[in-house]
């Protein structure tokens, strides 16, 4: 069409791309080339067809970190100009930063899974006949599909597409601001992919339940949900990608929470892969591979966004970030242990539903408050227009016992005319915020995001160890020889 | 983060969505409708595990038709919210509309592509063990994967795979102006995962040569490519999305060529599965799921693209469809098949090149030239401020001979001054434009597109009549038997 494309004036355009500054330049030509090197040397190894392409999937994670951290820098203007940036208000510097970053890293490791594929199913592809030859007659006998494991490259596949998917979705949220009741279900269209592979290929359906349990229910304690497996899979998928979304509004707290929960994920697959022969151990060793690079992507990403933050994530980071957990949950067949990890996330949706219910007034944003005197963060309020009866009351009553909240009570002490915001966040500024000169509890915000991800690591190393030391107990067994959990 | 979002204030929002006329209104309720109840009765139909899916592939197309047509009236004033907007510089009423609509359609395609993906391989997820009851022995019996075709499914996945991703990095071209020399490589970047897919899985990589070339060279007629085969794969798919996004710049051309290759696709595919014990007949069934929706989606596309555009596709659309011709033709083995449709757009490359390599020199647009006094379009002109010598002064004068371009001379009538763009849409006007009263050849913006299509429709029946009715003398034999072309 006869147009004039819609390019920006030159003025407006970033007169030069940001540098990097001199010893992260070094460091990136440095690591970037050892992990080049790690990689080369993985894939020259003769007999590396054997082995596990463990060392291609970290060299990979190292290159995926140094790109997306050169790539977020460099990129910044390029969004700004396009109209994806965004003030932040918690300093006393009003800059706008770039938006919606997190597409960078989620590209970067889109592509980075993409190179992964030939290093993942090598052994299936050239079959060496000893001395380095390539024994073209196996070869041939392998390309008829007899041995390649097409189901597994089918997985693989299906759970790229969903987070290609759930990337893209979330791109057009941050462009289009889509409704919230929209929204809810990005990640419900984004995993049908998954699911479709999931029921053609694993399809296993059942739980474990707790031995005691299924005696006192008379029921098996292997418990075939059928097609109710499907729906539990769709909820977990819907409530990822959206708990690590509303736990958000913090410098650094989106990325900083995926980072401990990653971290925590990855050291369980360890404890699996550490057995090659336990029968889960395969499906560990893919999520290994799903995790590496997204903690490569995601450090590089915190690294801009901790405070004081250079860039916000945006919501494609969030949904990406989520998915990536649900994804390899789902297909590793460990979603109760990923609930284990993502108690913060849960309390905090569950704290949320009395005002996303508007059982309690719910403001615009529930964001804590920045006082620019101090440079801290408070607790954010909601005011009551009429003094709260019955259950509002009752809910408000209960959580101010439980030190969740704080109430404020009028002249005469009776009824409340303001509570904080129901938030993990404004919650835990009640909790270690130090008290200022009127007795109220502050914090700094970039403590306040440290202290966040400490909570959140504390919540993932008690969960994991409950998981693994006291799931005997429960269930009978650790999962070892069934593969299902 | 603790952001403004950039959310627009209310001023540019749009008022309120546009409407469908009336008459639009009805038919898509009752033609949605309609595809909607076929849809079900496939479903519903108890045989139907043993029958092609092709009937849910129809009613899904009409579904794809009626909801891009709604989806691309709707989402206009959006996307011109987000400045994803231009002006048609060929109409007198400069007006601002949409840019980039085709990702509206793209976004239907795959959505639709998704939900297909269990009708397509219905048969192998359920036997009916008569009766419409599911036999549940036999349906474990599939589930260990015995007869569920993964290396289908994997194709089928990442076929979708690379054209989301092209989708994805032809939207990040339209939002962020990525360079010339860049763009080049996106399909590239797109098409990783099908090429991966290919080479685990098919690996065919012979192509079938005329018997006499191969009686000359003393080669066998079946020659094998090997990884050459891979680069010929790449060029397709790197050629095939550029070529149709460099054949462009008048009202709904774009769409047009894209919808005519794509049904002269779809004859050709209709050739094969006619026979369904053809060996090919497979390959180019699956060609058909992939074509039938890309026309629906096309179809609704054009008529809001065509002459006078109410709004733009976008290089996310010309990547888009490409890109399914490509990756059909590829998945399908009939490559060369797909070269004879595309003979405008070789044809416009090729005549492009002395303006590319700057033989010629190339103005910044070579689109035609509007003409607001008669509302027509006429040839553009590039200008010679020194007179073209050897090389480029003898392909001018060369292409003056084939009528190919008009030159400008000076008043001795030696030194040529001036020449007509070296594009396919400013030769054409030279050759179907009517005189002007100075003698110039001009044409009307509608008139302009409907004539290029039919030469892309002359173009592709002969290039069919030629592959399937010259064939047999040139190679030996018609593609009966070997399923290779």
């Amino acid at each position: 069409m006869v147009t004039t494309t819609p390019r920006l004036p030159p003025s407006i355009r970033p007169a030069k791309t940001p540098q990097l500054a001199t010893p992260w330049y070094f460091f990136h030509i440095i690591f970037s080339g050892s992990m080049l090197g790690l990689l080369y040397a993985f894939l020259r190894y003769e007999e590396h067809s054997a082995i596990s392409p463990l060392p291609a999937s970290l060299a990979l994670s190292g290159l995926c970190f140094s790109l997306t951290f050169c790539l977020v820098l460099w990129l910044g203007p390029s969004f700004k100009g396009r109209g994806l940036k965004g003030v932040d208000m918690a300093k006393r510097k009003k800059e706008e930063l770039p938006e919606c970053m997190g597409l960078v890293a989620a590209g970067v490791y889109l592509f980075a899974m993409l190179v992964f594929i030939p290093c993942c199913f090598y052994e299936y592809l050239v079959i060496t006949g000893g001395g380095g030859n390539r024994d073209s007659e196996m070869e041939k006998h392998d390309q008829m599909g007899l041995r390649f494991p097409h189901n597994k490259l089918a997985q693989y596949l299906s759970t790229l597409f969903s987070l290609q998917l759930t990337i893209f979705l979330g791109l057009l949220d941050d462009l289009f601001d889509i409704r919230w009741r929209h929204k809810l279900f990005i990640p419900l269209v984004a995993s049908i992919p998954l699911l479709v592979v999931y029921r053609v290929d694993f399809n296993v359906t059942s739980i474990l339940l707790p031995e005691s349990l299924a005696r006192y229910l008379s029921i098996p304690p292997l418990l075939d949900l059928g097609s109710l497996y499907y729906v539990y899979m769709s909820i977990l998928l819907i409530f990822c990608p959206n708990s690590i979304n509303i736990l958000a509004g913090v410098n650094g707290i989106e990325v900083g929470q995926s980072l401990v929960i990653g971290t925590a994920l990855l050291a369980n697959d360890l404890l699996y892969i550490r057995h090659p022969e336990h029968p889960a151990a395969p499906s560990h060793l893919f999520s290994v591979y799903f995790l590496l690079p997204f903690l490569g992507v995601s450090l590089a990403l915190f690294l801009h966004n901790k405070y004081p933050a250079k860039v916000f994530v945006g919501d494609t980071y969030c949904y990406f970030a989520g998915m990536v957990f649900a994804s390899v949950a789902v297909t590793g067949h460990f979603s109760k242990t990923l609930m284990t990890l993502l108690v913060p996330q849960v309390f905090n949706f569950i704290f949320s539903t009395p005002q996303l219910f508007h059982i309690i007034p719910c403001p615009r944003h529930r964001l804590p408050r920045y006082d620019a005197t101090s440079d801290c963060q408070y607790a954010s309020i909601t005011t009551f227009t009429t003094p709260p009866k019955g259950l509002a009351k009752f809910i408000l009553k209960v959580f101010e016992g439980l030190k969740f909240v704080k109430l404020t009570y009028d002249k005469e002490g009776r009824n409340i005319i303001a509570s904080t915001n129901f938030t993990l966040i404004n919650m835990w500024i009640l909790w270690v915020g130090e008290r200022d000169e009127n007795g109220e509890r502050r914090i700094r915000e970039g403590r306040l995001c440290w202290s966040l991800m400490g909570l959140q690591a504390v919540c993932c190393a008690v969960g994991l160890g409950a998981r693994h030391l006291f799931a005997r107990a429960v269930f009978g067994r650790d999962n070892l020889g069934t593969g299902i959990w």
